[in-house]
């Protein structure tokens, strides 16, 4: 099959938003009067990002999800994406079931795929989305890492650790009971980006970031560029795990369930912080947007950021940010 | 070198036109109002579009300059562009010129590197370009593969086949005399995407690709997308290779100069087509942009493309349009 078939029987299709999509030099998109386009790229390599033998449908998923979730952090609505794919060797039993995940999560999302590339190499998935959001008199309602003050409350959408706890048993690390490993694997295959949330938390959070990298990396970032400190609540940390309970206490260490949380990176969750006298209207955000938020600690001027016990005493672990090229 | 050293190292400058640069979960771009987004993204990959041993500055300059082609074909102006990038190791050595070549091209075309991704994982570098181009009363001045019609000439900007032959020999398939390689090799290595030519053309051209897989297979794509059919004078072939002269065809046969010219691809010079009452607006669009520009053929109602000699008979070929898949 050449690269041009290729594109025709997975992923072109009919074109609905975009002014020109699949099939010239350049896709063209309109971006609404008074929007800003919000743009982020993420590339996915077998073996550093998902196993050899990741279920094709969920990698598709995955790999739009990953991009939406940057999205979502900036409070954007997804526009369309370009998909850039190297593989091995035409595969329909891989590429059926891939761009059958990809294009579900777009179709749910309204982002629509406008362009892209295909080459033959080492298996690598690279995506570029597009999305907009407004800018009210010139100022754009873009959530950023900049805007956290000290006082802000500190937040943290859906469930942290699941992730890593999976892929730590699917390494053979942890024993988990099918069942349990399900709902763990389930997270670290199709992460949900969270941009119902986002979009409800422009003008309200004032600052956000996507959880990629592990909680505590990720929030340095937010830190960093804010100029500010943060405390977080160890006891907050408690149900973060979608898969906690007596059954997952009995496999792994509380200590280790808490490192996974504060560090275990591919949730795609949101951090975001927000003034404390706006913590009715947060609630009322994430019930809108039908997304659970845990306030898990406060901004402060710092130094840094500690992991604080009930007692209010500072705690380490074996917690360090993933970096992918440490 | 961690990730976010690695970027603020080589990558991260001050941002000029975009609202949000690197640094961000997005970033933030706003094209002017009553233009159109035009969007490309193409993926370039070690032993497949590039030799291991090519010089890291040129990779740059290319990998920027085959996205920027495709905006040129469309008539677009580049506003920015993002850089996915797989690496085997951190490399200063191969890291420095890169960026060098990349951002040198950037910079002459006013086009800024906003954002992101780098990981590791076999050599992968991944750019999506944003341009824009206007819209006047709704539609778009972007120039289409579409809009090519009977009677139009057929033009090709700049010099064809270099690339294929400056690879070929390389590769050990001919001998060309050091100072003509050299000559052929900058053609292969660093293409002059052909964006003041784009631009001159809106409203002036029917139709437009970038030469990219060689001229028969991207000019098929031309009469598909118009419906139409066209004839190549062979005659108007002879001087598009830029090492072309006598030392040239000592060492090639003339009928694979033509192959090359025809099919050779890696060009990135502009197709396009116009109507032959705008044949003076079309060479002053060649002057006033600086770019060569030869009129080889015409639109006719087909069927397909034909080669003719002199007297007007048909030619064949080896040449067949170099597909990534096939």
């Amino acid at each position: 099959m050449g690269e041009f078939d290729l594109i025709a029987r997975y992923f072109k299709r009919p074109v609905r938003r975009a002014v020109l999509g699949v099939g010239d030099d350049c896709a063209l998109l309109q971006p609404a009067a008074g929007c800003l386009l919000a743009i982020s790229s993420d590339m996915l390599v077998q073996g550093r990002h998902f196993l050899a033998d990741t279920d094709p449908y969920r990698l598709g998923h995955k790999a739009l999800a990953v991009n939406l979730s940057d999205l979502a952090a900036c409070g954007a609505q997804p526009l369309g994406f370009t998909l850039a794919l190297a593989l091995p060797d035409v595969d329909a039993a891989w590429l059926e079931p891939f761009s059958r995940g990809l294009l579900a999560l777009a179709d749910e999302h309204d982002c629509e795929l406008v362009g892209g590339d295909t080459t033959r190499g080492p298996l690598n998935i690279c995506i570029t989305v597009f999305g907009e959001v407004p800018a009210v008199g010139g100022a754009t309602q873009a959530l950023l890492r900049s805007g956290a003050r000290s006082g802000d409350d500190l937040y943290v959408s859906g469930s942290l650790g699941d992730a890593r706890l999976a892929l730590e048993t699917l390494r053979g690390q942890w024993k988990l009971a099918p069942a349990l490993l399900k709902r763990a694997r389930q997270r670290l295959e199709q992460p949900t980006p969270r941009l119902a949330l986002g979009r409800s938390l422009r003008g309200l959070a004032s600052a956000a970031i996507d959880v990629s990298d592990g909680l505590l990396g990720d929030l340095a970032h937010v830190l960093r560029a804010s100029g500010v400190g943060a405390r977080i609540e160890a006891t907050a940390l408690r149900d973060l795990l979608a898969c906690r309970g007596t059954e997952l206490d009995a496999a792994v260490p509380a200590q280790h369930q808490r490192d996974c949380v504060l560090a275990g990176g591919d949730d795609y969750e949101l951090a975001f912080t927000a003034p404390a006298e706006r913590r009715a209207d947060v609630l009322a955000a994430a019930r809108d947007s039908g997304t659970p938020v845990t306030r898990i600690g406060q901004i402060d001027d710092g130094p840094g950021l500690r992991v604080l016990d009930a007692a209010g005493a500072a705690i380490s672990g074996a917690w360090a940010a993933f970096d992918h090229f440490s």
